[in-house]
């Protein structure tokens, strides 16, 4: 009984998650209504309040439900691999999470360097979060000597993963018919070049 | 006359996009009321709408103006450069721009790839106008065999677009004290390393 109802409750916030994502999305924080999220996720506006204590709350749990499964892909992806291998993994690993999440990497890139949310503080520890597992397979590439001694591994990892939010969204958006095996390639060229040794 | 009352307008417009765009990039959109615009420009109310039909109008002149200061800007790096050095007065021209202009990068990066917003279109022309300047410089460097043959230039351009903005809006929020020539130097690095023949 009680796992039934953890079950369940679990889907509903799921299910609220997924509104909410949708919908900030589309247009932003402010213009999305607790209304409009509970009629998305067709629930009563009460369900959104016995689950949440607010809006911000809901965003705030969000945030960290949708970067934490980036940064499980992201170390799932490294785990056990040479450098160079690693660093093409996290490549794809980034592209199926954003061909999957699109809205939700949509949003995250909205919010990343906005200064006067209250949620600022969470979403620069949890992207951390994410960026420390790429500059990790970055920085274990320059100790090996696969990638350049002198590397700039933190601007390095954030440039990949921006690279990536970027050209994922722009072939969603522009070229959603083109494979993703395709963009990984042409963006693996890319990256290859970018932290190998000439 | 004529030219004292023109000179007064173009400056009553400029602090209204500055006003404009601080303040959507703090808080999004939806959340700023012309009311907002006219405190910070230190206007009346009027003025906004003696200038601009509407929030949107406003908006999407902001938007014109923005990118198009961009591309100016793109265009010049570019003039009489052979393409190596094309891409990094590109590179030098978008980190300066940024500097200049953040809350304005900031604000391109949160609508750039929203569904539904009035002025969508407006902004995927605009955006693609900055990009082209982009990728004819990767093109003709590709041409003249600087560049290699295999090189995706479109996705390339947007790549290096996006890895400009990413890399920029993090000097300016996490390292702020950096010098922009050391930012300039490490990012020249990465970008140098990914249009090139290995």
């Amino acid at each position: 009984m009680a796992d039934g109802r953890n079950r369940r409750r679990a889907n509903t916030r799921q299910r609220l998650y997924e509104s909410a994502v949708e919908l900030i999305a589309e247009q932003g924080f402010t213009a999305t209504t607790v209304d409009d999220i509970a009629e998305r996720a067709g629930v009563a506006k009460g369900t959104v309040y016995y689950n949440f204590p607010s809006k911000t709350a809901l965003f705030e749990e969000l945030l960290r439900h949708g970067v934490g499964l980036l940064t499980a892909d992201f170390r799932a992806a490294v785990a056990g691999r040479a450098p160079r291998e690693a660093v093409a993994a996290l490549v794809r690993a980034q592209l199926e999470y954003i061909q999957r999440y699109r809205s939700f990497a949509q949003l995250l890139l909205s919010e990343m360097w906005r200064t006067n949310r209250e949620w600022q503080q969470t979403l620069r520890l949890l992207r951390a979060e994410a960026i420390d597992v790429i500059a990790a397979a970055l920085q274990a590439g320059v100790d090996s000597g696969d990638f350049a001694a002198d590397l700039d591994v933190r601007l390095a990892a954030s440039a990949l993963f921006g690279v990536g939010l970027v050209v994922a969204l722009d072939w969603l958006m522009f070229q959603p018919d083109r494979d993703i095996d395709d963009v990984e390639r042409a963006l693996l060229t890319i990256v290859r070049a970018r932290v190998a040794i000439d």
